[in-house]
């Protein structure tokens, strides 16, 4: 049953190498690479259908939590040079698998409350915001994470990584910023942007209905769609000599004032 | 008056790099290096003695705006050759300066008002955290951030970019735990420990009286003195399937509490 690819000029590198690289070759094949033990056991516990584990002998050692783990499914040995040419990360780690994407669409979202909280990031760009922004969701386990007019999807290897396995672990779907809008207004989800103009402290707000926080980008804020479409506008008082504030500790900030306001229940 | 470095053999070439990119230089020779207009500007705002301007003629165009502010200043022409060499960013500023450090130790902080609110930061390993800290601590306008053992030195290159210019617009003091537990207890500054261990939800506290947020690393958390010396340890619920959270993101969290708590006064 096991194969073993020694060969760097084996058509299986190239295709590994191209689903890491290029978010085009994502989403035409509609599969993604996933590296490490941990993050591909949290994605089969999200149901996340695995189609091939590549592992490297040399490289990961626990042979037998291996086999207790993914002895159903189609395994596939990788000579230390190849598993390196492949791997993102270096040789880390030695386990590698391809799984399917999931369609992350709005009409896939569900909800165990009737007051869900939901974080929205439009546009957001650098894989390490985003990884910190899905970890922070986790943490305070966000109903659903909303990716709305998406730079990158969001399975780029940086965010995987970045995020330490939560991009798993989060409820996430993308759309374009009018149709996240429609969205919410349909289910009455209360919007709150956060934009400086017109807008109000955060902390003077009510999260505790069903509320979707808005947060843009460092560079340009949100779009003029958000800032129309709020339920309230929001700010974080900035009272230091530059207003500047990481956008993923923005959002740890909005969100966790919502989970205070719902006694972290 | 104005002179001109256009051989990379220049010893001035050498003399930059390495107070770029060595922290034993740095603290050897008492001084560093700063990029950028606005990261300068900052810098003398914050009194930081500057000791040469270098700029580059071809990149660095705004004349007007460079005399109006460093005229005073001893300042070096570089070739564009010689820039590229001694930048840390690359060529997208064109201007550079050589700063004398500041010391930083606990007995040179002021306080102007009877309750600061104060950040700990313990050990703080990658610029990119320590510069979104220190963006948040400007943010908040808090009254000081302390590094505990610390593993580098503030003027390291990418906390001075990560912080965009928050590295100069903070109070900042580094010292080993001990000296700061001592200094603390000392001013009567209450200790909330972020740790797991014997801990309560830090939403209830009161962090409206003298109080410090002491924070440790993801990897390693808090030392155990931390621990002990705490006033009480303090931590955020964490519901999600990861225990996992950016210690920036942290640290926001808890500081903008303590910022609703004193009504963002």
């Amino acid at each position: 049953m096991e194969k073993k690819i020694s060969s760097l000029q084996n058509k299986t590198v190239k295709y590994l190498t191209q689903l890491q690289e290029k978010s085009r070759t994502r989403r035409k094949e509609k599969r993604f690479v996933i590296e490490g033990f941990r993050e591909i056991t949290l994605a089969i516990e999200a149901s996340y259908e695995l189609e091939t584990i590549y592992f490297c002998n040399k490289i990961f050692q626990e042979k037998e939590l291996f086999t207790e783990n993914f002895s159903a499914l189609n395994v596939v040995e990788l000579s230390k040079e190849v598993y390196q040419k492949v791997a993102y990360r270096g040789s880390t780690e030695g386990i590698l698998a391809i799984a399917k994407a999931k369609e992350n669409d709005l009409a896939s979202l569900k909800f165990k409350t009737e007051n869900p909280l939901i974080l929205v990031a439009e546009a957001p760009e650098k894989p390490g915001n985003i990884g910190a922004i899905l970890r922070t969701a986790d943490a305070a386990k966000v109903d659903a994470v909303l990716i709305a007019n998406p730079k990158t999807d969001i399975y780029n290897p940086n965010i995987i990584r970045s995020s330490v396995g939560c991009v798993f672990t989060n409820q996430i779907a993308s759309g374009n910023t009018s149709e996240i809008i429609s969205y919410l207004k349909e289910k009455n989800i209360a919007i709150y942007s956060a934009i400086l103009q017109d807008s109000e402290i955060y902390t003077n707000q009510d999260f505790t209905s069903a509320t979707a926080i808005i947060i843009g980008t460092e560079a340009d804020g949100l779009s003029e769609e958000w800032r129309k479409a709020a339920t309230k506008n929001i700010h974080i008082p900035m009272q230091g000599k530059i207003d500047s504030m990481n956008v993923s500790v923005a959002a740890g900030i909005l969100i966790f004032e919502a989970k205070r306001q719902r006694n972290f229940d």
